[in-house]
């Protein structure tokens, strides 16, 4: 294998078609595919169908994958999982890559200062689009990258898989399954794989992204009475079950993030000392949170342990109550049945099962010390397992040396405190190494009201993805 | 004056009119006279009108007061006050009398057995409809105490005034002001206030009230963050409002009951030898609450602690939280600003601005206690005074000589837990005594579905009032 890839005819390329590449993300934008909305489905499809066209249109082989029925909905289609090839090169790697077409919801009336679906550049470069960062941009990105290659008549270095789902910002209904069904078969021949679906930690420095922290989702049931009580004529005479949920829910962490549930922290990976020193170089500030934040609210005053409490510790929060009064004004109900809703970020080495155990155990202990005659659930309602990869694999050094490439910085390796669980189901699946490759920045909103992605982002983050390929293509194996 | 009042004429002329009567019930109920559906109004005001022209046809001279617009809705009227006068003999006690014509929401959809506003009377005599008990019942139950006399050509005992809203289960929007308004013109002559707008205590035996607790409500808000966090990215970073709410409403109140605020139990009057003794003669068990509790998650396991719990001590409930997520399912937000809601009960001696400063201390030295940057807010939403009566006075001995002859029972005085602001309002502005005299009882589910009145309730209920005005226009004054 030769030395630095030639990339000047494809990056200038890029630059020649940047215009053709918004049209382009502007016709996806176009398409309001919210997963999440049943009466948007059938644009859900469109947007699946249009992206095959496109596909095809670059002679990528294509397939549909349909999912069934939607479990919540079973008389509705999941739409199809867009599986694509480009190119079967004996003699080139292989490299599976996954993104999503499907969209959060938005309303101008939410407070957009845009038609959502009307992509919106302004004179800052920023365009504004539902969908924009969230991830049609860095979908569309791999189809420019190809095509970029094509009119400059790069030689493309990799044979490249794609698997682009409809169903992400919905919980990817259906997607685990067919990425064990596929694994030896349509993604068989895969030699690692990229996932672009994330963000920058800040908005000038590109990072690569090796860990992510799972989610055990739980729920904290008290009931006692039969039906909403009146407080009038029940208060001080019956047990009120939401006495009792605040007073287990008061028990389970601190105003500085510390959990109090034993053997929690006892499972957390101690902090080596090569970590330790991985920090202070990473590109960020606490007023990078303080703005995110939106309030100088933060438990930690300095940036390392900020990050460390982001990405390598477990935190835990409350996020409600299902089932007590929760509208504007005074209502004097007593709830029957109240539901505390909290979550753990869980972090290596913490096992999903032990964790669950010490949960319902300590929750337990804590009701059982009030003396209540009420009654207490407490279930898991979803888990998600935490994910470390090696960020010296060549997948990785790959990308950093593309990074160099295109935007002259080493990019930042960085972990991320939420999940993205299709990371964990493809590195189990295909057993390759998984690289987290971002186009957007941090201050892309990805789910809030006017998403963006800064023209800047995509169209160096179309040079990128492409000197990512002719990097990955020729790395030294690790 | 007299002895005991000749009722039998009227009594008999009461069961020859029942048909009648339920029949004049049945057109009141299939008015949907709900103040809190904005939809609606138009049913409101016919009903008040229709009111008003049944009073007419009975020789009522009626005044309908306008209250102007409804604040929460600008361009909305409220309905009138429905203002009547029977009778102007200076030698006969004047009575006012009060109830309401608007009724509750309700649809069939809710889980009515029958259509809410099609009275239906099953085979035990249940008369099925929303506003049969509350409060179109009792409102009736005047009508018809004046019509019986009439057809019975019994001469009626007293000079009735008559005050009827339309806006009760709306916050009786208005209402203080006209009484205040009117206590010195339409109400000027009054000796004694009559109101039939509760229920009895158990299903067997009328009950005469002359208390009611207060009510102090009030909110927490805890904010921090500019908007709502994804807790992936924030959790462990962030002080967490959810946080802190919770653990500041579990210092409030324990599962038994115990207010934990310092200075409330203070407040409250002493159990005097005299009420010692009153509680063990009223018709209540523990199977009646545990029954309407549908549950035995009571914190007492005997009569009079339960009923002096109820009526006589303070109590605290958590109402719910504005803000956090309340949905069903799982979502991983870090809510940024979250309110708390919470009651107390308040009961004599108890002072509403002393209750209110000690509680606005007590939260905010708790959430002090956390040591959080984030922001806390603690305001009171409402407040109503408690009320206590006489119940030796002469407008509760003749009712209780009242409930004697139509049922052949001594009635029990009670008191009751919720509060009915306008009692507090009519003794107030008028200075005289105020009785609550129910017509319904205990399993009515008076803002349930499935509402009801019982037959035997609605016809010796018109006996009851009627009697009760024959006797107080007798009754020495005490």
């Amino acid at each position: 294998m030769a030395g630095a890839p030639q990339l000047d005819g494809f990056f200038k390329q890029v630059d020649t078609l940047s215009d053709h590449f918004i049209e382009r993300l502007r016709k996806a934008v176009a398409i309001p595919s919210i997963s999440a909305d049943v009466a948007r489905r059938p644009d859900v499809f469109r947007m699946g169908h249009w992206l095959a066209d496109e596909l095809k249109a670059l002679g990528v082989q294509v397939e549909l994958r349909q999912l069934g029925k939607q479990p919540d909905h079973p008389h509705l289609d999941l739409p199809p999982v867009v599986l694509g090839r480009y190119g079967s090169d004996k003699n080139k790697r292989t490299i599976l890559v996954y993104g999503h077409y499907d969209v959060q919801p938005a309303e101008k009336a939410d407070g957009w200062a845009t038609e959502p679906f009307d992509l919106t550049v302004d004179s800052q470069g920023r365009m504004f689009g539902r969908g924009s960062t969230d991830d049609k941009g860095p979908v569309l990105g791999w189809l420019n990258a190809i095509e970029a290659h094509q009119k400059a008549g790069v030689d493309f270095p990799v044979n490249l898989l794609m698997c682009f789902e409809g169903m992400e910002e919905y919980g990817s209904e259906g997607l685990d399954e067919l990425i064990e069904d596929e694994a030896k078969k349509w993604f068989a021949d895969a030699d690692a794989v990229c996932i672009s679906d994330n963000y920058w930690l800040g908005t000038e420095k590109p990072c690569l992204t090796y860990g992510l922290r799972g989610c055990n989702y739980y729920s904290v049931e008290v009931s006692g009475p039969g039906a909403d009580l009146h407080s009038g004529v029940f208060g001080g005479t019956a047990q009120e079950p939401m006495t009792d949920l605040v007073r287990v829910l008061a028990t389970l962490v601190d105003t500085n993030g510390v959990i109090q549930i034993p053997g929690i922290k006892e499972q957390v990976a101690p902090v080596t000392p090569e970590e330790e020193t991985l920090y202070d170089g990473i590109s960020f500030t606490m007023d990078n949170i303080h703005e995110s934040l939106g309030s100088k609210t933060t438990i930690f005053e300095d940036k390392k342990s900020t990050l460390m409490a982001r990405w390598r510790y477990p935190s835990l929060s409350i996020h409600g109550i299902e089932g007590a009064f929760s509208q504007p004004g005074a209502k004097t109900v007593i709830p029957a049945k109240v539901i505390g809703k909290f979550s753990i970020r869980t972090v290596p080495d913490m096992d999903i099962e032990k964790t669950n155990e010490l949960v319902f155990n300590y929750v337990k202990e804590q009701f059982a010390k009030l003396g209540s005659k009420n009654t207490l659930k407490v279930d898991v309602l979803h888990t998600g397992k935490w994910w470390v990869s090696s960020p010296k694999h060549w997948n990785f050094s790959a990308a950093a040396k593309a990074v160099e490439r295109v935007f002259g910085v080493q990019p930042d390796f960085t972990r991320e405190g939420g999940s993205i669980p299709v990371t964990l189901t493809f590195e189990q699946a295909t057993g390759k190494n998984v690289l987290l490759l971002p186009m957007g920045s941090s201050t892309d909103g990805a789910h809030s009201i006017n998403e963006k992605l800064d023209k800047r982002n995509y169209i160096e983050g179309i040079k990128l993805l492409g000197a990512y390929l002719h990097h990955v293509a020729v790395e030294p194996t690790s």
